[in-house]
């Protein structure tokens, strides 16, 4: 398989690692190999009961905080110091895998069990942790419990969303057996936080790559755009007459892209949404609504890529004689991970003889609100034709193990 | 008004023209100022009982067929010669305006009241006909009642369409008080067919020209077009590696358009449905369905603007690593009109002192039928913005005479 390195030996134990991962990608296990671990539901529930029962083997304290997050802590020589945190999340999507949020926990865990076998005492206090609700699935928006630990959202407008059936996340809460039993965290620094998690990408695959060091996550916009042009008979007009909406979109969807492509190899940029109006195949469409995502990892190129959609999109309407109306949905800041933590991945696969590259995270995960309150940092391993969020999901052993392993190696570097 | 030419004298009787055509109007008249006279409706057959009303005072004789077209028989000197028909139709879309259609039929009536005023005796006998059904609005297909008679479409077919109510044709027509008291048309030969209507586009009104001589009705080729392509993560996957369905449909769409500027002035291409999955915003859609609307008036040359569009899509699947599959779901070739008519009706604007220049027509009309059983031909006069099939539609008094005069000497002319 690309992508995958075979080490004879590993830091950490490959086999259990891996039972950790297949027995937790049981709760909650769908027909198609994949898991339903919705946030706050039974299944998530039973994952987090099963994490907390391999935790307390370990001597680790658990405890919760308002939001439904789960801490496992492991007091290090010197319970004064800041603690490391390891933390991912183990609720999914509703036909999710079994790798996504799962790997980095389980990992985790991993890393504490072996440094148990080896005799190993930390200086520093290591802290593991399962995020609520990273998916987003069930409740909007997504990463609310490292959100509302960060500071980044505030905890009554989380606790306030509410799912498809009405159900508010502090309504889920205070039904909650497990989550409510457990005392909450009491408040302690944090110096650095470590994240690995499968790509949900194809570049570690494709490059044949074992391991991608997290340069940060993408800044993202958002836009919807209106697109006024003439509804007319599909016959009789000539072409040079027209002011057709839906080719007018064909454009700006064509600059979207093209926009992303000339900052390459970082620019991203797609149109997920299109509704044509009158939507009648002999009818020239007068109306279009249209979608468009745009990312970069850094915030002055996705200003600029910005304002060159901005500038395409107005000589589209000038020549095609349409209005286009761009607004900006929403959006969010670039991340860029720790540089000294980042030299560190780079530095360990390479005393293990691992070929690791930069890689850009497009996607959103816990260590972004992280970010804001620990140096913080993320290794990515290749995942099976880049697919996440998704049943089909899949990594190997050996794969797992070697990130594993680097985080072994990264968490004696840091709080040894 | 552009388009607008006014004469200091019409053949026929502008004003008398214009108030059958207003008087017309008030029937289904819509508080906008446009009509609603569905198909087999009430407001359908009052339009008709006034129409019949008019014709049995010029002392014409009434009749109808199975799908419930409506003759007017005004015999010539010579009754064993085949007949000129005059026609268009007198149904409407739900908001349709006054002209379409009802301008044919006004028009035809007002020639036979200036025959009769000029106390002229045409050698062949005249037949003025209200197609039944042209619009297709009700019941479908559009054109029924004049390719019934054509032979173009199966009688019993047509008999069966259902409205949305789930009446078929053939139930109203048996319910129908006026046309079923009528008797049925004797079968006569048909010499030639002439009808006038507006342009329903904007041509004859930004060129400033008074009437259009219609080369033909275009060919048409309707597609349904397929992409598979990717569904990925908006963030993850660079540009190079996506497989963006939606990208491809806006490159697809787009050459739908080049197909057809490459073949301007005639050529015609317009997409007017597309959908996507998943329609999120933030995931690259992995599937795009599309349709596809090419036309020209020559056969061989949509013939090439079919291979060319197919040409392009292969090059955009195989530079996109997609694949897209185009359909043909249905195609009209294309009718042209007879060339002496062509001919007489440029032959008799220039006699009277009237710009005309050669037009195609987009839309179908009945003339296009009637060309298989006898020398059909249309005359186009402007309309407002090139607006049809709506309660805007506008015309004035002067343009509607300037056609109606032309229609005259060609009715002398060709049954003279």
């Amino acid at each position: 398989m690309a992508g995958e390195v075979q080490l004879s030996s590993y830091a950490i134990d490959r086999e259990r690692l891996w039972n950790s991962l297949e027995q937790l990608g049981q709760i909650g296990g769908t027909a198609n190999g994949g898991v339903c671990r919705l946030a706050y539901s039974a299944e998530d529930r039973a994952g987090k009961t099963r994490f907390i029962g391999w935790c307390e083997e370990l001597g680790m304290t658990i405890s919760t905080d308002a939001i439904g997050n789960l801490f496992a802590y492991l007091p290090g020589t010197d319970v004064e110091a800041p603690v490391l945190m390891i933390g991912s999340h183990l609720d999914s999507q509703p036909t999710g895998g079994k790798y996504d949020g799962a790997y980095g926990v389980m990992s985790g865990l991993e890393v504490l069990r072996q440094l148990r076998d080896d005799g190993v005492k930390l200086r520093q206090s290591v802290e593991l942790v399962s995020w609520a609700n990273e998916e987003g699935a069930r409740f909007q928006p997504a990463l609310m419990g490292s959100s509302v630990f960060a500071g980044v959202r505030p905890l009554d407008e989380m606790l306030a969303a509410r799912d498809e059936a009405g159900i508010a996340v502090g309504e889920a809460l205070n039904a909650d057996p497990l989550l409510s039993a457990l005392p909450h965290r009491p408040e302690r620094p944090i110096a650095n936080y470590l994240e690995i998690h499968i790509e949900q990408g194809p570049v570690l695959e494709t490059e044949d790559v074992p391991v991608g060091v997290v340069r940060g996550v993408q800044a993202i916009r958002w836009y919807e755009i209106e697109i006024a042009g003439e509804e007319t008979h599909a016959g009789p007009p000539p072409m040079d007459y027209r002011r057709d909406a839906l080719m007018t979109a064909a454009e700006v969807a064509l600059a979207v892209e093209q926009v992303a492509k000339d900052k390459s190899p970082d620019g991203r940029g797609m149109v997920g949404q299109m509704q044509l109006w009158p939507g009648s195949r002999n009818v020239v469409p007068g109306r279009v609504f249209m979608t468009a995502d745009l990312r970069h990892p850094e915030d002055h190129v996705i200003d600029a890529m910005d304002a060159k959609l901005r500038e395409m999109v107005q000589k589209i309407a000038d020549r095609r004689r349409v209005s286009i109306e761009v607004k900006e949905f929403w959006r969010a800041a670039a991340t860029p991970f720790d540089p000294e933590h980042r030299e560190l991945w780079h530095r360990l696969a390479s005393s293990a003889g691992v070929k690791a590259i930069d890689i850009v995270s497009g996607a959103g995960h816990d260590a972004v609100p992280l970010a804001r309150v620990a140096r913080a940092s993320m290794l990515f391993i290749p995942c099976k034709d880049g697919k996440s969020h998704n049943e089909l999901e899949s990594i190997t052993s050996h794969q797992a193990a070697l990130g594993c392993s680097l985080l072994y190696d990264a968490v004696r570097q840091l709080a040894g």
